[in-house]
């Protein structure tokens, strides 16, 4: 049988998936660290090198131990569903479990909320997480356009006029908050202005929060759960939460139970659920306040440092630089220190800071050529520090190189 | 915002999904108990109620311990694909880890492997699995068509010229061996014909093999990996094999690396992978040879013990009962006892079940209407005895109301 009869047959929504660009470069990373005996700092990474809590992973030995072995119940094991209601109702958010499915993570959570919306319209804020255009968006065939976060005195957001006209246009709108890759948390102003626009327009909204525990400065995380709108669904992830990228759950909370019930049908379809004992951990994490809020208080405390320690090293060559309000990631304008005559920008950004022993994701990827995204999520503090130094010293090389003709810019004005 | 303008926008390979007929029931039964204090017989159930073998749960607490509790590589840990690959050669077979990913169960591996072919044309036997009309086909929006399995001299096998034929109109072919729900192993003879006639038709084969580890009176299960075909998909599952239903964890096989290289996008797309813990307890289970063969050796006699529990039981109402050769199920031909003026036969053997405090699944959604599976994976010997004593009981109770007007065909006849 010919071979190209078979590849002839495979479906546009699987030979048009990429892979991640991020997963690319940690691959590129560890080569190159193999070759030479460098050691390369990992701003690339989206994974905490934090170990999980010790009573999260208690939970899910003792639920081995129970064998709690066995198949789950479709869109969430009961004691689950339980706690997550009870979690949120801290914040003053009534839910019923028929609101709630447990998923694959946040990856599982956008990937059928965006799958129930096959081959319709996208709205979303650029820059954005790669991941939706490589990934999720082929999948579901989606049409995907942005309007952009813009600095405009001294805050980063958007056009309201701008979103507006362009729901006009789309099926689904794409929330992200704390956002990746900028940093930025929404207020509770800015959001509550796009519920009102997305329901004006007839527009679902799909939330993404999985970095809901990370925001700094005792900033509060306000989740589009808030507005008690149907026809929005909101993604949490236990990734970021409690650094358990590994155990890949999460759920996804509509109040329009038609929408969930779609969705625990789909994951069962797909998967027959997440893995019992795994659920039981996550249930435990929920549930146990105390610990939760003591994991959750130290969680924050480090990545805010890590934060500052980064800002301190970065302020002398970015002198505007604006610190991230949430999630562990700075987004920089790299654009005056390529020289006009570079062809992919993304490839020498990744080059000149690789020569310098960092590793960052370039911004293309992100919706943004010229910036790059460097995540303190992967690194020590100490590490961190001498991330900074090396950021510092490769864009001090390439200005002096003579490379750049125009001033540096450098802060995150996008 | 008026609700039935989302509905209309929901994609139908969603809106089209049922949820298991079998959880349907075991819910019916869940409250059916709950209400009556009655002790109801689950031979519904296809979980194992087995505990899981202390080393496979002792490896997964491990990695827990050992902080392996962040993102899989994609398409499977390294550790996990060679543990494949080793445990594949002590059957002869070689294979690569370029082969091999790593899944959320059989359930992702049949899901993804029809999605990649979206759209196209199914060629299965019938009886077949119920997810697969009800949640797969759906979802992967592929036509499905049946060649039966018939019972001729004694053995359960289909007509090698309608499979020839009926392949001239297909794009993929679903094997099952063991076979869910007649309990046949296919032979080798039966499958070598079955790889030649794909081959020659330019189909390609899924090949589901979740009880490969399940096989009775000595017999050996043969995979289709034998046969060395590239354009072969063989999905593999770590549930049954070990009791872990509620790992959800299992992996596909491809010659073709190109197929495996899809499959590992589009896993990713959904789920980011399987969690790495679990991928890890999986790996160990293949890797300790001795303990799995113990396991294993265990595995079959309790199964073959129940399997003959239920067949000296039955033997008194049904003379030509055949013992199934592998699987956990015996597929009963009830045609007989239902008398005619009956209009819904599957709800009538349900309810005539029920009322014996025996829970059976019923044929249709098996594509054979007027047939029961029995399932003894979750009962232990002396519930699978009673269990057979209550069947017969409905039997007779069926023919002494004079329903039956045929002589009663319980036979595994197909």
């Amino acid at each position: 049988m010919p071979d190209n009869k078979i590849t002839e047959k495979f479906h546009p929504s699987f030979t048009k998936l990429g892979l991640s660009s991020i997963v690319a470069i940690s691959e590129q990373v560890r080569d190159l660290e193999a070759a030479t005996g460098r050691k390369i700092i990992p701003f690339q990474r989206g994974d905490l090198n934090l170990e999980a809590p010790e009573y999260v992973k208690d939970a899910a030995k003792k639920a081995i131990d129970a064998n709690r072995t066995r198949y789950p119940r479709s869109g969430g094991e009961p004691g689950f569903k339980e706690a997550v209601v009870k979690y949120h109702k801290e914040s003053g958010v009534e839910l019923v479990p028929e609101n709630i499915v447990c998923l694959h993570g946040g990856q599982e959570g956008l990937q059928l909320s965006f799958s129930l919306f096959r081959g319709k319209r996208v709205l979303g804020f650029s820059p954005y997480w790669p991941c939706l255009t490589g990934n999720i968006f082929p999948y579901s065939e989606n049409a995907f356009e942005t309007v952009p976060l813009e600095e405009k005195n001294g805050k980063l957001s958007f056009d309201p006029a701008e979103l507006k006209r362009k729901l006009k246009d789309a099926d689904l709108l794409y929330v992200n908050t704390p956002h990746n890759p900028t940093g930025k948390v929404f207020d509770r102003a800015e959001l509550r202005l796009i519920d009102e626009a997305a329901r004006k327009a007839g527009v679902v909204i799909v939330s993404d929060e999985p970095y809901d525990k990370i925001v700094y400065d005792g900033r509060e995380h306000i989740s589009m759960l808030e507005f008690g709108n149907e026809n929005t669904i909101v993604v949490f992830s236990a990734s970021k939460s409690y650094a358990v990228t590994g155990f890949r759950a999460g759920y996804a909370v509509s109040r329009n139970t038609e929408i969930a019930a779609l969705l625990t049908r789909a994951n069962y379809s797909q998967t027959a659920g997440v893995a019992t004992p795994i659920q039981d951990a996550c249930a435990a994490a929920l549930n146990d306040r105390a610990r939760r809020e003591e994991w959750v208080a130290f969680l924050k405390d480090t990545m805010q440092r890590r934060r500052d320690a980064l800002y301190t090293g970065l302020a002398e060559v970015f002198p505007g630089l604006v610190k991230p309000q949430g999630a562990f990631y700075y987004f920089l304008d790299m654009r005056g220190i390529i020289p006009p005559a570079v062809k992919n920008r993304d490839e020498y950004l990744l080059n000149l800071f690789l020569d310098s022993d960092v590793a960052i994701v370039p911004g293309a990827s992100f919706g943004k050529e010229g910036f790059i995204r460097v995540s303190f999520s992967g690194t020590g503090l100490e590490e961190t520090a001498e991330g900074a130094r090396r950021i510092v010293r490769a864009v001090k090389k390439a200005k002096a190189d003579g490379a750049a003709r125009t001033a540096l810019a450098g802060r995150v004005s996008l």
